[in-house]
């Protein structure tokens, strides 16, 4: 390479080049090939009569960092074999090929598995928070839920969401997995992608649980995982979404978004559905007393929640780490440092941040309340999650602990406010996925790495952090993402719940809230814990309804 | 090749070949080998050549759509890398088997996690279904289930299954898992086969719930864990097992049985034990009254059922796309379609299925009884996933949804007809798993795709659905197995059953039936949710059976 | 090779070594290297000209079994490919590397996730296990052991555990990852390391629940988590530990201790724990009657019991296979025999003891106390997956039954034994995880295989166990194993719980125990089965605390 360097700061640029090159490879083995050698080596046709001024610009433009597809293994492996390369060559990087297909798939099916068991997650979630008289009723729209997004997003829900080509707003191929599968998707994408959806509608029937019809629910629930949410997740996640960070070209500010893992494309979406929902029904009888105070109207069982909560843990490994959706590409080949290794950060930064979140909502909470409470470091544990899920692979491990402390004193703001307004939301839900997931679309903005927004979201123009020296573009574009998602889930959901309001669909009467909805529409409590029968034959006559006792409300 | 086609046929079927490899590429990389190409690479001596009948033939016979085994791996290459290519072969070979066997097992053992995990849902719906006062009783068996399964299955369960060569009725090798690794199985195949043969147990003791003896109880687990489902294994699913589709030649109807993942094997199996099991010790107390009129008597817990049914569903992920074994088998070398690809398209079908059958049952319910049940559509959505078991890997993702809708049909059918023959099973397991395992059996030979049945069960003589073109020989070999598994589980399990109640161990006292067998055997109630010291010291005399007020039932 | 033997002895020890290559290979497929020819072409530049002395001796050191690294894949490939062969074996094996990371992670990562649903085991198990009044508060330390684990973890328990250069004391690299990823550790090995951790802490809190105060719990937990623990696990499964059988070198008895999974370093640690901290504060009141006999606080729900007994079940798939951290190294070339068969062999060897532990368990328990306790049972089980814990990987899985059986034994004796002096452990933790755990770690110095020590532990000096013809240098180390822990954890926690009660920080006043800790610190009851104003609208005046009719305690 020709070593002259026109300017001062040519030449300074080119030491921190390959100053960078040395410093990654300090920890390589000896026998696998260092980094420099690797650029070298990969570009050796073009490098040997490079300008400073052409590899500059080449390791600017982050080709460098990209993975590289195994699409130039044969390329690249043929001179290699010397003469008559390229059928060994073909041979053998069709075989690397298949293995990083079944590694890959291996890795995005059991996430999406994972994925699915927060829907379990949610329903013991659910049921733990609200009274034992509705149990019934909103574990069946956790059921549900899945079982109508399964048929929905199959149908079209998917096609709207990744059905490339697109107009930018909405896809339109795929419909029912028609080519499927193909070399852009395969069967365990939408899987995983259905996983998505349906913990979406699981988020909003927390808002309006307890005293929503269940026709309501149904017509919601459907409007919600086959459309509205998918056209979200395309606009931020297809690759020609008109605000995806995963567009070649520059759109957004020059950047696109960063929602990596969905705060924005699944949380916002779910809270302010559900926002949207619990405000136009009102809260529950009894939860603001006559003088406008607020009763706690206690959940039944904490057991449930701390049950729901772990699962939801358990099950979001699967939906951050997960949502690179390949684990085997590498960065630099041969080294030890590849996506496998952005995977495993991920599941990092997500863990730090919730339990960063958990510890803060347990001291401050016991500051305010005077207790220790358990119900309440689950939600702040389950902020830390929902706010780190939009940047959990862009930052470093030690920013995810400022995401999660900031995330539980966000939803504890967000809960004062809400009884302020005498807004009513049995499982925090808006506060909670729509508060603290926008907190987490701020947040990317402002602590989203360099070095690993290079790496996620390579070749893309994909701007960083304000913080991080990134400037302000990709923070403006975090903020046009909240603005939109609120726009557009405010239009069509705020929409279906105004009308299903006018016309009576939404929520039922009050005999049925006092008796509750099991007993009134889904064929008794969720409970037995003696049977009629056996009382009578044990000679009790005496029939009442059994009161634990209730603490005052905080 | 040459292209002089000697009759017209043979020039079409030509085309249509040649236009079947083309269009399998349309999506395919630049880069990547297009099918043809594959193909013709792959028999170049052979085809050069090649007269268009071999073409056709070959084609015919389907070779092209088997998977390639990485045994021919150095056999290809070696060629390809030229003079003394043999050792650099042998060498690559080696590491790309290497990496197939980390990858397929990875994969094999974490399903085998989650068919484990099914365990724990089986322990919760039958929890949640059965009366609290025989809740621990229920809870036991499920763990003994996986405690004597672990234990018979290791000494002679895996052995009678698939110790090959066997004489086609049952294995004799492998006893307590002498030569486990071999080439054939790894510990991995053990464990996964083991959690099958305990969920078949389980099925079992849902029937005969709350009015069994343990002993019996213990008897009949060991006899089904460790010989009769074991042979039932062994005829549908080991390589010389008489009625098996992964035979080489051709046995029943030239086609043997497709049950990939088990309706037949595993959940008919267990239905039909329950069958025998409930009707021989007949319905527990009060369930039918004077009148003859059938009486509800609810479960205990509806959230119990919730989350058995969510964690199955988790689990089935493990059961039916484990199925395959292995996840590296590649289809066409260098491209995106692989093994890894039918097993997502099997996680698919199998969420299909149930979800279809979980909303068919919630409207038919609501139809049939007015309120919306959700412990109902949890038997309707497991009844959905017992159906698609069989055939999930061979039937397009619409046909699961067919699959699905009539299941929730059956199911509903099959618990009215036991209703009119008096006939109770606490957990409705002989109707879920028998009734709908059989439509799952039977749909199997109605929707198995040529295409897929081709990719499944490569090399092998199976034939594919009655609607899809494929005649009646797949559907006939269905129901004969459907008879085989009917006559079989009565003949062995029937006899114990009656034995066992002949001689006084199956059924329990009526006095132990009023009080519950936790209290009579297993040495308290499953929850005390007061201590009796505790009421004692605030100054409560009174102690009576609480009584939630129980709503009539059906 | 010369084959001409010095001596007859020589001869004998040639022919055995011949013998066991050619057994090794009889069910290799045709195509596939045989094992020896895998040994005498890697090794043959020596091999040609080899006298028998050395051939022996490189056999008796057992590189042979060495799992062979992917770094001499560059230097074996080269000269195969022949001239200019160094850059095309560089790239082809550059690739293998990325294939081998991307499946280790996914293996490790996915188990990580597996471990962390143990701690949704232990809250669930030990909420079952407590008195309802408890339930809160316990459940309340399961969810902060994680959240305080993960913070200190991150911060120096990660380093003081594994920042090696040590000084074979404790770590001191690698603070809030630094230095991670590393060609030694990744994110994941961070991530899989902290779910153990914390699976410690969660061990220690049965022992003291239902009379620590709060503070208390914080204070040790971050302790043991942050500091005690790491520790003990850096002295036995760090590379420079100074106990560890991953050390080079010849240090404890020329052998090291084997304590794969962490009988010692997990149970042991938190067992001791929590022996320390229970007996400091002395029995809940009410265990031990006036007259000093036993009484029996049953905790409040068995189904929460089986439920986490099932999830540590499921969990422990993480911890006992996950703990080899890669999958795809390869024991012998080409072969199907490789660290995938030993990962499965190790779910075998776990499966089994559990089941056994958990049978024997119910048959002795069915003697002394007359019923089938399902409680018993899931305790027994889990003392077997403790006791096995520390041999899995090296032990056949023959001899995992035997140490099944025996730690159902252990426990039972702990049990009797704490009975008798009157040391009240809620979950029997300090019997279960201490007793079974030094059980386990003395049967694999009595079991362990020498062909399987040396696969597990290749290169190493760890020797075999008693039984097995190994000597009793590994059986020294293990018991000065548990020596040290013993002596470490109670100088360290012991003393902690010490000043913790001399300054009145550990045991909470009587009142609260007799109200529950739940009503007097955490804001209220688990439990709300009827509010309030729903039995006062009803028209019932009355209120009184429900009780149900409690069995006599055993």
């Amino acid at each position: 390479m020709q070593t002259k360097f026109s300017t001062k700061e040519e030449k300074e640029e080119y030491s921190i080049c390959i100053h960078y090159l040395y410093k990654s490879t300090k920890n390589v083995n000896g026998k696998v090939l260092l980094l420099h050698e690797v650029f070298l080596y990969k570009h050796q046709p073009l490098f040997h009569a490079l300008p400073i001024t052409l590899f500059l610009s080449h390791f600017r433009s982050s080709s460098f960092f990209q993975p590289w597809p195994m699409t130039t293994c044969s390329a690249d492996l043929a001179p290699l074999l010397g003469v008559n390369g390229t059928g060994a060559a073909d041979y053998i990087c069709s075989k690397f090929s298949d293995a990083s297909y079944a590694v890959d798939n291996t890795y995005l099916l059991f996430s999406a598995y994972l994925v699915f068991s927060m829907q379990l997650g949610f329903a013991m979630l659910c049921a733990g928070s609200v009274r034992a008289k509705n149990t019934m009723n909103i574990m069946l729209t956790n059921v549900l839920d899945a079982a109508t997004g399964g048929l929905f997003y199959y149908l079209f829900g998917f096609a709207f969401a990744f059905g490339s080509p697109s107009n930018g707003f909405i896809g339109r191929h795929n419909f029912a997995l028609e080519s499927i599968p193909s070399s852009s998707f395969d069967y365990s994408n939408f899987l995983y992608q259905w996983a998505f959806a349906i913990a979406a509608a699981g988020i909003t029937s927390g808002s309006i649980a307890e005293r929503t019809q269940f026709v309501a629910y149904l017509i919601y629930s459907s409007f919600l995982t086959g459309f509205v949410y998918p056209v979200v997740s395309h606009w931020f996640w297809a690759t020609d979404g008109w605000a995806s960070a995963f567009r070649t070209d520059d759109f957004l500010f020059g950047s696109g978004v960063i929602d990596f893992a969905g705060s924005g494309v699944v949380h916002i979406v779910g809270g302010v559905a559900g926002l949207w929902g619990a405000f136009i029904e009102g809260p529950r009888i009894g939860r603001f007393d006559h003088s406008g105070r607020s009763v706690a109207l206690r959940g039944h069982s904490a057991t449930l929640v701390v049950l729901g909560t772990f699962m939801l843990w358990f099950g979001w490994y699967g939906f951050n780490p997960g949502s690179f959706n390949k684990i085997s590409s590498f960065y630099t080949s041969g080294n030890y440092y590849g996506q496998w290794s952005a995977v495993g950060r991920t599941a990092v930064t997500t863990t730090l941040a919730g339990c960063t979140a958990a510890l803060t909502t347990l001291f401050c909470k016991r500051i305010l309340t005077g207790h220790w409470n358990v119900t309440d470091v689950c939600n702040g544990l389950l902020g830390g999650f929902a706010a780190i899920t939009s940047g959990c692979s862009v930052v470093e491990p030690w920013a995810a602990i400022i995401c999660g402390f900031v995330a539980a004193l966000v939803l504890i703001g967000c809960n004062k406010l809400a009884e302020k307004v005498k807004y009513d939301d049995p499982l925090e839900a808006a506060q909670l996925h729509g508060g603290c997931g926008a907190w987490g679309v701020i947040f990317t903005g402002l602590f989203a790495s360099e070095k690993l927004v290079k790496q996620v979201y390579p070749g893309r123009p994909a701007k960083y952090g304000l913080f991080m020296g990134g400037g302000g573009k990709l923070f403006a574009a975090q903020i046009i993402q909240i603005l939109v998602i609120v726009g557009w889930v405010s239009a069509t959901m705020g929409t279906l719940f105004y009308f299903l309001h006018k016309f009576g669909l939404l929520r039922i009467s009050v005999e049925d809230e006092m008796a509750g909805m099991d007993l009134t529409r889904h064929g008794g409590l969720a409970y037995v814990y003696h049977d009629e029968d056996e009382s009578q034959k044990n000679g009790i006559q005496m029939r009442k309804i059994e009161s634990f006792p209730t603490p005052p409300s905080v």
